[in-house]
């Protein structure tokens, strides 16, 4: 299996995810289908682009302030926000002109709790 | 600074990252040391390894354990507990013909941290 593309998958399809992996071994199956939320994760772009958008007051954010807050273009910016997009960590509306985006926070949630370590165990 | 290599960093340099991102947006900074934590977690196997040593019981497990769970071969097993080595994930230590790996609470909970949610936020 994992010599194929990695699916893309919703929040729904990792229920069954949402267990501490310091608590049982993660199934190749379980394994799969996490591993790509952490691979949208492990790009510094993209993790500043989630937390921006994760952390504005209204839950909300203009993709022209996104992109203003990057030495990037506006391609680029896309192209991380399509990322985001595609997995599951943010969705987007149009209205107008502009396209604007929210975080996921069931599914950073989830996530959350993959690496979680029971009270005690962290040194 | 993203064009250059990412750097490879101890659970202490990344001790000021210890904040969810939904809280506050993350500095370039702070996004440039995470990013490599969550990018070596973006790999099915590596996913699977560093659970089965976290999970184990004693907290430990022999490499020769490790490479029988896989239908891989002991180089590219030997990749990958590398790969979560440098990035502080798991340490490592051979007594004898076995190398022994361990998991680093530590260093998960702080990723765990980063991805958490404010009781209320998650939908």
């Amino acid at each position: 299996m994992s010599k194929q593309p990695l699916p893309l998958l919703s929040a729904a399809e990792l229920e069954d995810c949402r267990v501490p992996l310091v608590a049982e071994p993660l199934t190749a199956s379980q394994a799969e289908r996490l591993a790509p939320s952490f691979k949208a994760l492990g790009d510094p772009v993209r993790l500043r682009l989630l937390s921006l958008i994760a952390s504005h007051a209204g839950g909300e954010v203009c993709v022209c302030d996104l992109t203003e807050a990057f030495d990037l273009t506006a391609p680029t910016i896309s192209h991380h926000l399509k990322v985001l997009k595609e997995i599951g960590l943010v969705t987007s509306e149009r209205r107008g002109t502009w396209v604007y985006y929210r975080a996921e926070p069931a599914a950073l949630e989830l996530l959350s709790t993959v690496l979680s370590v029971p009270q005690g165990a962290a040194a």
